[in-house]
């Protein structure tokens, strides 16, 4: 593990230290835009056995690296690993997007949930991870991630995607005391997960919390918020030679960054409707901050592209602790060699902020 | 693991297959009423560096052994390893018992409970069941062992040994779903740290449910015995070559005894306040026996013991299933003959059960 990497600009940008020019890596950037992911998943058959395969998901981990200089790899999986290695049982249907053949519906079915052993039902996510580490060869840093506590919970509770989260919402009303069960065991899991990763040889962690935004306030705080900072202070005494940081990323969250700087992460993932600029005076020195460019602007022309990226580097400002991003994952509708347009422009553009004086 | 045991009665007997003569260990016996056990907890210093040192530990497991020929070791440890592996604090006050420094109040001091990693926080457990399967050289097999879900959060709920039981009882009565959240958390602490004990070497596994007596009928069942049952369920898949015996232990069960069988447990242990022989009828031959003899006999003298021993084998009657133990732990101020006189005569006296016909 303390090998040295040949680019450590992600990691030394989410502690906040020194860099030549500010990192970049996207959001799904091992997808459906790219037509040689495409062409793999059709190997596999479907999105479930592409995650499961490790020889498959190293190959689409790697594939956005052989085009493009981002400056981490991400390790392909899906952030309901843990729900189906809990028996949910997970599929991806066509254009519905993922269901589970089982979903949660009372409090017996959350005390009967196993806790899975990341090295036994979810090996094929450490073997993946140490096969990208192998083919990475400290080329570039290598992230691994997990859903929130909350997030997999709407997807457990829902038995699937969702608009209205109606049964969730039902259940934080009516029992909000067999929801925390089902989060403070969703929050044992992940840790042990995260702490595998880490182990298995994932460099920084990223937690995804997509759906705290649908809460009100005081709820995101109880039921999403509280047990991400749990699981953080549970992995800030993981690594012993080299730190490995932690992102959270909460979509919707503007209002409540403040709070969210308050867990012990190093860095938060910011989406499009925050002004990075602003966030950065809000949080002070605290944590560095990752995003925050609109997935659509990749839609754009090169012009746009570059002129946004421009004003991203400069809402930020000079010095450290930004890792750029998109505010959401990138669609299956972008053309690939846009990408290399902002990753190109992120690169440039950024040196100038980085001098030291 | 698939070595050959040179004495494998324990095993055999737990899963009901054919004995020469009954197997025969006893609850603590690495103990206090052993010179050389004081020896070495003197040297230790204290009850809990004696447990969290493996060769002392290993040490006291083998006391036992090189004096009588009993069928099976038992790693010695606490049952409070885990609550104290949860931050709890652990210590053992001379002629009070054990107290944490800290205790669980509340729902929120739960929620904060860490999952301790089996092979980190509780790596002396398994260091100390690598040494004794090293030490044992096959010899006979070692026993693993833990607290029940409901005895651990009895603990923590009191803060230590109680008479009343009034902190864990209130929070079950005002706080249901509080002592839920802690039991569920327990229970995976529990798998956990089970699953690893078997990995290190462990080849049999009991639950010592020491205070799940003192609930009345319907909360045993739900607090108590429900969460041994998922333990059971999940141990069950987790030995692929050598099945790996599980034996539940309430004390003052004997009117759940048809219920606790329902678990998937291969053997159950029955205090003095059973009668074997009537067990043996009510539960068929579901799942094997261990018991039953009042520890305070071995105050009495040779014939009593004697007569006592055969007075249990004559009871549960031919054929495989039994295992003999007392109904709870060798207390400190029994001689140690007596245990030799306990063993040689549960084996002398128990070959006539176990002719083949």
């Amino acid at each position: 593990m303390p090998e040295q990497l040949k680019n450590n600009r992600l990691i030394k940008a989410l502690l906040r230290e020194p860099v030549d020019m500010t990192p970049v890596w996207i959001m799904r950037q091992a997808g459906r835009y790219l037509p040689e992911y495409r062409e793999t998943r059709k190997k596999a058959g479907d999105f479930v056995t592409l995650c499961q395969t490790p020889e498959l998901a190293c190959e689409v981990t790697m594939q956005p690296l052989h085009r493009y200089p981002l400056d981490a790899a991400i390790i392909f999986s899906d952030i309901l690993t843990i729900p189906d290695a809990m028996g949910l049982g997970l599929k991806l249907v066509e254009s519905v997007g993922p269901r589970f053949e089982r979903s949660i519906t009372n409090s017996n079915d959350i005390k009967n949930l196993p806790l899975p052993d990341p090295e036994q039902e979810l090996k094929y996510v450490m073997d993946s991870i140490r096969l990208v580490r192998r083919e990475l060869n400290g080329d570039v840093p290598l992230i691994g991630f997990s859903g929130s506590p909350w997030t997999l919970a709407t997807y457990m509770i829902e038995g699937g995607s969702s608009r209205e989260f109606s049964k969730v919402k039902g259940m934080l009303e009516a029992e909000p005391a067999s929801l925390h069960l089902l989060l403070k065991h969703l929050s044992d899991s992940i840790t042990l997960y995260l702490k595998a990763q880490i182990n298995a040889g994932a460099q920084a962690i990223m937690i995804f919390d997509t759906w705290g935004g649908i809460l009100k306030t005081p709820n995101y705080m109880n039921f999403s918020l509280y047990y991400m900072k749990i699981i953080c202070e549970h992995l800030k005494n993981e690594h012993s030679e080299v730190k490995v940081p932690v992102i959270l990323f909460t979509k919707g969250a503007d209002k409540w960054i403040e709070k969210i700087v308050e867990a012990d992460c190093d860095a938060i993932s910011i989406d499009w409707n925050s002004n990075i600029g602003q966030v950065r005076e809000r949080i002070g020195k605290r944590v560095a901050i990752q995003g925050n460019m609109e997935p659509r602007i990749l839609k754009e022309s090169e012009k746009k592209i570059v002129d946004e990226v421009e004003s991203i580097l400069r809402s930020y400002g000079s010095g450290s602790g930004h890792v750029f991003n998109l505010g959401h994952g990138i669609t299956p509708d972008i053309e690939p060699d846009k990408v290399g347009i902002l990753v190109d422009a992120v690169h440039n553009l950024s040196r100038q902020y980085h001098k030291t004086k």
